[in-house]
């Protein structure tokens, strides 16, 4: 959530000659996004949003996240369209940086979702997975089950000081889903980050998803569980069922799940929670001095891990036959 | 440059409700303002900015701004127009911090201004200076000749650390200013702070003026010394007399300057450099830790003050008669 590379109005108005989107009118750094720069920008042809792409992003993975977005764009989905410049491409080098404009998408992050929110993200979330079926690319999801235990070797030496027990019990649940994590459910390209913050609504409508650089190929019922870990549960750990049920019945509007998936539900509902729960655990034991963002606690995903722990069943999430 | 607050959708809906411009399409935290927290705000009845003031700005000296913008946008001043709510008042209360919308600018600041922009310039601020002419409020200049002393007994003990030798210099451009500093010169609401990030262009031409958190009563020409001071010098204290010329040149095309006021020129334009070498040192000197904006170098104006004290007359500055 900031600015970290400034952009001057000449070096701007230089790399806006390779588009035709018109003459610029404005720009604005906004604080939005924890791995990059992003810019509001107005011209003569439209609202975008110009990123530019800092050093934790993969260079390499960003020709996957641009296509998948105009892939998505092109197919109806509300997501940013990213824009070609003169020669075709849609990925410049801006203050010595990758960079990209998409189309700027209105809408509203909601801070305390209802069930109705969940329900139009569910069935938003089936419209992606399916609109992500003829997507040519493919890129590994770098943080699923493979990747929690080179992880947690990072901070499991420090894990009880950030809450008692931790260690212990992230050993147990590693153990457990590495033996249980399923194979050959049905999967495709996934968002695989769809928090609050990347959902955007205006008024009761879902209007669009945005920030596609988590997005890999995986299985689709594995960005299900993010979402029902992202939206469903207060920060103290309380599930809410009512929730649940509404973001996989609007999800099952759109695409219902198969046998397979609702029973592997519980078991992708906590290796999701983990893969967060450890992910935060290293940042936050690894703030860096003078760090423009606040870390996300990582305590939140272990209160939620003692609900995964006693779920038998997609019938304790919300699902109904 | 950052977001102090943040604010939920929720909130902004409330605050909204008391309003005029529709509803609620998008808001962004953007990095603009030293001082305060920015949004850009999108609603259907167009694009705006919302300002939350933090502490650093005296809730008491609000309704001066708040009330100048409106003036001067009334009479024509490319300046952003605050939006009255329902009540009538344009200044609202929104996460326990006094807060307004006003009309979103569309321009851009340049980097690096050429004779052209400080011409534009020049203009402007005749009009900004002609528009407030029957602004009825006023406010009196805190940061003027009287501030500097104790400014500067707050940073005296350690200002030879930034730059030698700098204690002794102002010391001696504090005696010789307060000696010195005009009295009854033309006069009345000034920006004060008209630095390139607050003055808009769109292509060659001006497009607006922001940031009126510094205006107060006080001599018009010393609000020319000001951005004498701020467009035309480089960092290293390079003055750029074609530029000095243009800037003053554009300033009397709209209000030529009275004879008190071209001799006074260089003991104001000596007075604005140090003004803003002692806020720049004490702001080093006073880093907070955590703090989310890198202060400002004082060394840009020490160097700024070897050309002054040599200044012999407005003609040094660029003015012809």
């Amino acid at each position: 959530m900031a600015v970290y590379t400034e952009v001057s109005d000449a070096a701007l108005t230089d790399f806006l000659a390779d588009y035709e989107i018109g003459g610029l009118l404005s720009y604005k750094g906004i604080a939005e996004g924890v791995e990059n720069t992003n810019f509001f920008l107005h011209t003569t042809g439209g609202a975008y949003i110009l990123t530019l792409y800092e050093k934790r992003v993969r260079a390499g993975d960003l020709p996957f996240f641009i296509n998948l977005m105009e892939h998505l764009a092109t197919r109806g989905l509300a997501c940013p369209q990213p824009v070609r410049n003169r020669d075709g491409t849609a990925l410049g080098t801006l203050c010595d940086r990758p960079a990209a404009i998409v189309s700027f998408l209105d809408g509203v992050s909601v801070k305390a979702p209802t069930a109705h929110h969940c329900a139009e993200l569910g069935q938003a979330l089936a419209r992606l997975h399916a609109a992500g079926a003829d997507f040519g690319m493919r890129r590994d999801n770098s943080l699923s089950v493979g990747a929690w235990r080179p992880l947690f070797d990072q901070a499991a030496s420090q894990a009880d000081v950030v809450s008692a027990g931790l260690a212990a019990r992230t050993r147990d649940d590693l153990a457990w889903l590495e033996a249980a994590w399923p194979a050959n459910l049905p999967g495709g390209v996934i968002h695989a980050d769809l928090f609050t913050d990347n959902v955007f609504f205006i008024g009761d409508g879902l209007s669009g998803l945005i920030d596609f650089y988590f997005a890999c190929t995986d299985a689709f019922a594995y960005d299900l569980a993010i979402c029902l870990n992202a939206w469903c549960f207060s920060p103290d750990g309380t599930y809410h069922r009512d929730m649940g049920a509404a973001l996989i019945a609007g999800y099952e509007a759109v695409r219902p799940l198969e046998p397979a998936e609702v029973e592997a539900l519980p078991i992708l509902c906590r290796g999701a929670a983990l893969r967060f729960m450890l992910t935060r655990l290293v940042d936050w034991l690894n703030v860096p001095p003078g760090a423009l963002v606040q870390p996300k606690d990582p305590r939140e995903y272990d209160r939620r891990l003692t609900f995964h722990r006693q779920a038998r069943d997609a019938a304790a999430y919300g699902w109904t036959r």
